[in-house]
């Protein structure tokens, strides 16, 4: 009954390779998250499908892995009413689905299943803060390095399973803690050895006073979307496309100095003040920039660029304040590595008001490849005993499993090859492990009580006792 | 459209000074597996059904949480033929199912769903090992520390989500390995500050042997099922038990000797020894015994005691060979809290065949709950910054924040409260907490460019230079 073994798509194994190298980007922004005073929280891996519905939009709710009501729970409810509604499923023979369709099926949907995967970090986060708030002392500053579920069509470096790093503020509005995200996320790739990059900031306010100075407020998204594409179409196909979109001429003369926004933080900022003197809430967040800006400028960064994008736009609907986005260092050809921003109602959805957050997030299986481009990745994260001891039969052994044992609790990683096999095999395995040292323990050691310890590297042997053995592979 | 938040019943959330605790527990068994030279895989959260699907009996598949199909995915499968398999589902109104009931429903379901949540971590090692073979060098040591899911009836202390902790030695039959493991659960617990764990170990053979020697091989599992209730039921029940199953009074004769087994571990095998002389497997598995516990009584143990437990039968249909368990330190009432053994045949039901297995699980809940009553988790588990310094208003943060982010790159967990609140109010949030230290830096300390740290817990207080903070901080 054997079954040719595979895993389901956009799913990966990893090796003890791969989870060592990811343990260490893991385990580096764990050690910022913690140094900058943020708390780690882990929530369950499904929740109430009814947490999850309808916070990510038509297309989230259908990326949502649901999990079907199991065994038994599945029986006791035995009043669903299957088939009126699975008639449309099974006379639909096209890839699209009417309304109807998808009322039937999200209708069948729920009736089956009652629980769904962790589709993102935020929205449980929201969920714990309400339901805890009696015990948590605000402004809480969480962390949270978990799995989610994506049912997007796979592709390369796009998964359905995969790690989010998030760090979020909640119940203070200060603008310190982006000024505090900014060094956090400068502390991290400083410390990754990833030097160099560029975190890009812009504001919610200042986007919708561009809108507003252009009599396009009705058009924000449109607008937003069209200039997101400035680096991609150019500053002629940004303008077409606005011009389709119903933007006049007249507002596109207005913001011509977007189309052209260089020099220096400075610069700019007195260029958007120039540019939104008659917007209210566009002045406000000039200001936002400009503190945040100045004090980042101020402090100083250890490693990375701080840049204010104007045409940075990402999850529009979702900040009010301060939008974040890093990009790779000059040189590697790959989207943001990092991203964030301020919403000013994380937990409305869940009835508790007025609870500003604001947070960023670390993308790892992007960071993992830039650091693997840049062969950044340290010797030391591969995990291999620095010994193997060598089995010549049970008397030696036996000897060898005395010191192995002796070293380990000196915390030195050693093993023993577990079987009396050629030894040509043993070294053999000790090579294809990566394992630094043998150490030979035959009939004459045994019998001197000293050991045999041959570097596997430049092959040089040399007779020790266990004193001297603890020195040299600690 | 405020909903009032909660979480699947058997899932949990974990606050930070549950994950810190949680992540000693963690770090310290995996610092113990890499010194053994274990090395760490990683799989996916869901197989495919059919990775998982008669593996675990039919009591497991009926456990195992299925993931629906998708979106588009569920519907691109427009030939499911619902109505005629449903028309069961729908009619039946009982608690209980039939055999056609559930075969309908089996096929409804796998027609609906094509994948399931993790139920252990065994098999998707043994599909992981048989998928990789040929990247993988053996015997291969590998460790496992991920949630698993299982639908079962939630209680007090057992979860439908838990983590475990496995580690296992494929391709191997040296029964080194066995000897290693006792080592490693004792390096763990005594690690732990778990002293005075009891390592119980019996063997498979043994088991066989008996059942043989008394003619009731037929009987194997009936006995060993009744046999391991000794320590609750007394001898007069177990024996009630194995008369009821059908096992002769002679037979019980026999085996009297077990009923009241005790001794030395020496004393033991010898006895079992005589038990045991006229089965060859029954002596096989003495010999195994022998071997393995005067090699741990011969290396030493830190503070874990061996204890050889004839009635030890855990997963009897599975291990082949070994049978480990481990109980809490004499006086805490907690069931086993690891547990284990060899398996000859890991990779057969994915087609490689003579794949020998042995291995160990810590039972990660209970480990807490035991640590936890008797108060042995460090203080230095929880996170809690060393120090916060009070924000006074604008000039005082910048002078504080560029300390804050000095103090940072020293490697010291300070912050800054982010909001110019009333100090009472700033004092009670590092109280709150449990921040040690509070630096105060109001408009004086700025013009002396010096820094006032408070110990909140004795009051006192003293004026530094910023060198002075940081030696006292560190």
């Amino acid at each position: 009954m054997a079954q040719k073994p595979s895993i389901p798509k956009g799913t990966r194994d990893f090796s003890p390779i791969e989870v060592a190298k990811r343990n260490y980007i893991f385990n580096t922004i764990r050690s910022h998250f913690e140094k900058f005073g943020f708390q780690p929280i882990e929530t369950p891996t499904f929740e109430n499908s009814e947490t999850l519905m309808g916070k990510y939009g038509e297309e989230g709710d259908r990326l949502i892995f649901k999990i079907l009501n199991s065994g038994n729970f599945f029986f006791n409810k035995n009043k669903i009413e299957l088939p009126e509604s699975l008639d449309v499923l099974q006379t639909n023979s096209a890839e699209t689905i009417s309304v109807k369709e998808l009322v039937e099926l999200n209708k069948f949907t729920s009736k089956i299943s009652e629980k769904a995967l962790r589709y993102d970090l935020t929205v449980p986060f929201a969920r714990y803060v309400v339901q805890h708030q009696n015990e948590i002392e605000f402004p809480f500053k969480r962390y949270q390095i978990q799995p989610v579920w994506r049912a997007d069509r796979p592709q390369k470096g796009r998964f359905r399973e995969f790690y989010q790093c998030d760090a979020d503020v909640v119940g203070s509005t200060s603008l310190w803690q982006e000024v505090e995200l900014v060094q956090l996320y400068d502390s991290v790739f400083t410390d990754l050895g990833l030097k160099g990059v560029t975190i890009k900031i812009n504001n919610r306010k200042v986007l919708s006073g561009i809108a507003e100075v252009i009599g396009a407020s009705d058009k924000l998204i449109d607008f937003t979307v069209a200039l997101d594409k400035l680096d991609k179409i150019g500053e002629d196909g940004v303008k077409k496309e606005m011009l389709e979109k119903g933007i006049s001429e007249a507002a596109l003369q207005k913001v011509q100095p977007l189309f052209s926004f260089t020099g220096t933080i400075e610069e700019k900022i007195e260029k958007l003040a120039q540019l939104l003197a008659s917007s209210e809430e566009g002045l406000k967040g000039v200001a936002e920039l400009k503190f945040i800006c100045e004090n980042v400028s101020e402090i100083g960064l250890q490693s990375a660029n701080l840049d204010l994008d104007v045409t940075l736009a990402r999850g529009l609907n979702y900040y009010t304040g301060a939008i974040f986005e890093v990009g790779a260092p000059a040189g590697v050809a790959m989207g943001s590595i990092g991203g964030g921003g301020r919403y000013d109602d994380l937990t409305g959805i869940f009835g508790l008001k007025n609870m500003s957050g604001v947070g960023i997030s670390f993308g790892l299986d992007r960071i993992y490849l830039v650091i693997e481009e840049l062969g950044l990745f340290p010797e030391t994260v591969t995990s291999a005993p620095t010994a193997m001891f060598l089995n010549f039969g049970e008397t030696e052994a036996k000897y060898a499993m005395k010191a192995v044992s002796k070293l380990r609790q000196e915390g030195i990683k050693v093993e023993m090859y577990p079987d009396t096999a050629k030894i040509g095999k043993q070294f053999q395995h000790a090579d294809k492990r990566g394992i630094p040292y043998a150490v030979i323990v035959g009939a004459d050691e045994v019998a001197n009580q000293v050991y045999n310890l041959k570097n596997l590297a430049s092959g040089e042997q040399q007779t020790v006792s266990f004193e001297e053995l603890v020195k040299l592979l600690k």
